[in-house]
C-alpha cells in the first residue's frame, strides 16, 4: 500500500561524539547497523532519556539508526519559535525528505523505499515519531539570527519528523525518490463476525 | 502507558531447519540475533513470501525473530477450522501468552516486557501482525484427531500473533509476567490548532 512519496532534498552526517550537529554530504551509505561515522550508529545501543521502558545505559537494539524531517514541519516548528527558518543540521536529522504530507505522523513500521533511475537502492523502516527534546536549543541559538520565542521541545512537538533502523542497505543521495508503505493490518473479520 | 499484562503459557523452540514445527521448553534464551537454535535465529535474513516490499532473498534486517499467540485467539482459529484443537507447535510458535485481550491487534513497536519476581528480565519489541499462510494445513492435518474443515489461511486472519525483534535479551520461562506497553503518538497538536 503506497502512501505517498517524497523526495530527498539532503542527507546529513553527525561525526561528532560529543554534540549531535550534522553536517551535509553528497550521499550517505545505510548499513545494517546504520550509518558508518555517524554518533547514533551500532547495532545495539546505551538506552537514553527518550527509551523510558529501560534504566539509562541498559544495552538494548538501536532502533534510532536515523532521524528524518521534512520542510514543511520545519517551517512550522520555525513559526512556532518565531525564528526566521529551523536548519536540519541544528536538530541532528541525518534526511530532509520533501512533499510526503506529515512525515511525523507516519506510523511504526512504515517503509521508506529510496528509489533512483527506477530502481530501489535502500530502505528504512520507521520505529516511531521523534520527540523533540530541549537540547537543540542551545545549538539554535547559536546559529539563528534571530532569537526564539518558544523552546524546541514545545515548538516541535508532533512535527519533528521520525526515527528508525536501516532494513535494506544501500547509498541514498540527494535527489532520490521516497516512496511510503504504511503497514496494513488485516481488518478484524474476526471480532466483527464473533 | 500499560496497556495490559498476560502471563507466559509456553516457550517453544523451532530447531529444524526444513521444518517450522516447534518444541516446547522449559526456557528459551532470547539474544539481539533471537533465539538461539531457531530456525528464525539472526541480524539478517533472506527476505520470503511475507516480506513482499523485497524481491525473495534479498538480505534486510530480521524483524521477524520470534512469533507468539494466544489461547483465546487459537481457540477461535480451531472453532473456524472446525477442529478441536490448535497447538502453537503445529503453527510454529515460540510463544503462548494468555491473558492479553486481542493480541494479534497489538500495533508494531508494542513492547512485550517480561518480568519475574518483579524484575525486568528480557524485552520483545512487536514488527507487525503475522499474517496467516497455507503451510501449517500439513502439520495440522498430521496431529489433529480432527479434520479441518476449512484452511489456516483464512481461518486464521487477524488471529494469528505477533512477531518481532528482541529488544533486550534475557532468558524467558514458562510462568513469566508480561506487561504490555503500546507506542504513545503525541496528539497532533499542530494541525488541530494550525
Amino acid at each position: 500500500m503506497i502512501e505517498g512519496s517524497g523526495i530527498v532534498d539532503a542527507v546529513l552526517l553527525a561525526p561528532h561524539s560529543n554534540d549531535f550537529l550534522t553536517e551535509r554530504r553528497e550521499q550517505l551509505s545505510f548499513g545494517f547497523e546504520g550509518i558508518p561515522g555517524d554518533r547514533h550508529f551500532g547495532y545495539t545501543k546505551k538506552a537514553g532519556g527518550r527509551d523510558a521502558h529501560y534504566p539509562r545505559g541498559t544495552e538494548i537494539r538501536n532502533s534510532r539508526q536515523w532521524s528524518a524531517v521534512c520542510p514543511a514541519e520545519l517551517s512550522r516548528i520555525a513559526s512556532r519559535m518565531e525564528i526566521a527558518h529551523l536548519e536540519p543540521e541544528w536538530i541532528g536529522a541525518n534526511l530532509l525528505i520533501s512533499g510526503i504530507s506529515r512525515l511525523s505522523m507516519l506510523p511504526p513500521f512504515s517503509h521508506l523505499r529510496f528509489i533512483r533511475n527506477g530502481e530501489e537502492v535502500a530502505v528504512l523502516v520507521v520505529s516511531e515519531q521523534n520527540m523533540p527534546c530541549k537540547f537543540p536549543d542551545r545549538l539554535i541559538q547559536r546559529f539563528s539570527p534571530t532569537v526564539p520565542g518558544m523552546g524546541f521541545a514545545k515548538a516541535g512537538m508532533g512535527l519533528r519528523g521520525l526515527v528508525g533502523w536501516v532494513d535494506r542497505p544501500g547509498v541514498i543521495c540527494v535527489g532520490d525518490n521516497v516512496k511510503v508503505e504504511v503497514p496494513v493490518v488485516p481488518p478484524d473479520l474476526q471480532a466483527m463476525r464473533g
